[in-house]
């Protein structure tokens, strides 16, 4: 029997939050590359939260998936065909498409990576698209300076953790706010952030007590309670970099319409001389990534930075674990062994 | 009878709106220069906005005057007496300090400036405080390039005339807002703006109509409803350079305090990648004072810089006057001439 490729549909767009009938589970015939293309079969799928801004038919700094087309999402594994110079079948790269098992795509974003060591689902996080977010935000808006006080939420997520890290590399106070006290022993004992707060208490009370300095750099996966919390507690010349919202990323019609939930007030941004900033890594990271890998696998080779991925098995368990990674259940970087 | 010293003092901390009674006039003996230090005679103060900051006793860039302090703020006249060799009696300067007849200064944000031509109390305005922070912001933040879209709120003060103009230097597409027809009219006609939206209306349909693709710079003096309006109008690397919000000075207990007035929700910052900066002059300004001087000098020789001020005579009314500047009655860059 030949074998077919697996792929995820979208089906319809939520409402709100995604539901397993928003996605579609379909067998179709392998593709072929063509002319100065490749065909890669994935071994592992990311599963990221922008993908949730995809789903939605709203403008966008991307199109959204087309009804009935693949989910977007990018894949590690191996060449099995190419019609391109630079890569034959064996190779093993980071770069292919979508939730599926094989995709045809060019050479733009594909690069050669190693089979292992470290491991090959580490190019989809912290030597992937989260760990190059984090070092990009980190290199262009946030600067963190040695003795600044950087404040990081989702903090034992696939970007937070290597937000943490590298903070902490710079000379950094590092303070990571994460959902519940297993989250939280892992940022402080595994990763060496200096605390973790969790966001399920009280978050005022546990920033008044962590950082009473108050904070020079905040990295905003979250929105919502927490960025109202930390808000306020910037010092002057303060860096928030805008990395995303996940908290409400499933509000309709969508975060600058009518009706969205308010922000903070920006009178401290004047006072303070505050710099709020956001960035899509796409925009300038990947001719990056060549820099950003070395100075990363020095760093793993040191032993410096260290990472936790979520992984599950089976594409077809991919739909419901990116609902229940909007929800902040996985723990670490979430991953789907494709096979 | 010897000369004496008028002063407007600080006399208790406004709550909500400045009133008279918060100021007040006293007449006291002319001070003498000390070693290296240089007495100016004030003929022209200049009036600001950032001056309501400084009568709260909250925290924030610079310290609060203290009760019973002259009331800060910059003045334009002659030194009358020096004991610093750079400053001798007759030269004319910017620099004095506070709401007074006579101050003892120091020599280091002290400037010779012409005695006329242009005239002196534009040292204040538009070849001053004011127009250095225009062009500060635009230089270090909004960074407007040829045929992007620049909106200025308050477009006919102070800062706001320098602001567009210089734009328009630029090369870009200017749309101000300001409050009614007549200031409307003198911003399109006298200063050139491209249109000017009066915020008194239906400040939705204006920009629905006049930034249809969106706006690429927006400079915000005011906050509030305005801010609120144009917010969600930036398009794709929008800069929002934050230099006051003066709608929201009189608010108690101040604006990053529990139960200030929300602000937008920030989930476009990163889809838009928007800069959120804010910024304080008196940070960076004074050292490029003759870098900007020379430039707005050469536009203004050249015919493309124009500027309107509303003088006010006599020290005593400078309270008045001040009181009506943070309800947007002054038309134009407000000065006291103090003779």
């Amino acid at each position: 029997m030949p074998e077919t490729n697996l792929q995820i549909l979208l089906k319809r767009r939520p409402v709100g939050a995604p539901v397993p009938e928003d996605f579609a589970v379909v067998e179709t015939p392998v593709p072929e590359p063509g002319d100065g293309q490749v065909l890669v079969r994935a071994r592992f799928l990311s599963l990221d939260p922008y993908m949730r801004g995809r789903m939605a038919d709203a403008k966008s700094y991307a199109k959204p998936v087309a009804l009935g087309a693949v989910m977007e999402g990018q894949t590690a594994g191996e060449v099995v065909a190419s019609r391109h110079p630079d890569f034959a079948p064996g190779d093993v790269v980071l770069g292919g498409y979508g939730w599926q098992r094989f995709s045809v795509v060019g050479p733009e974003r594909l690069f050669k990576v190693p089979a292992a060591d470290p491991p090959l689902s580490s190019s989809l996080g912290v030597l992937g698209m989260p760990g190059l977010t984090a070092w990009v935000g980190l290199e262009d808006i946030g600067q963190p300076k040695a003795g600044e006080t950087v404040v990081v939420s989702a903090a034992s997520g696939a970007v937070g953790q290597v937000v943490g890290q590298i903070a902490k590399i710079r000379g950094c106070k590092v303070v990571g706010i994460a959902g519940g006290s297993k989250k939280c022993d892992f940022v402080v004992k595994e990763l060496g952030f200096d605390a973790c707060l969790d966001h399920h208490g009280d978050l005022d009370a546990q920033l008044d007590a962590a950082v009473p300095e108050g904070i020079d750099v905040y990295w905003e996966n979250v929105g919502g309670k927490v960025q109202a919390a930390v808000f306020p507690r910037f010092r002057d010349f303060g860096r928030m970099v805008m990395c995303g919202m996940i908290a409400q990323y499933n509000e309709a019609p969508g975060a600058d319409a009518a009706g969205a939930p308010a922000g903070p007030n920006l009178g401290p941004v004047v006072r303070k001389r505050l710099r709020i900033q956001g960035f899509i890594v796409s925009d300038t990271g990947w001719p990056r990534y060549g820099t950003f890998r070395a100075q990363m696998e020095g760093w793993i080779r040191e032993g410096r930075l260290h990472w936790r991925e979520d992984v599950v098995d089976g594409l077809r368990n991919a739909p419901t674990a990116f609902i229940g990674l909007l929800k902040g259940e996985n723990f670490g970087k979430l991953v789907v062994r494709v096979d």
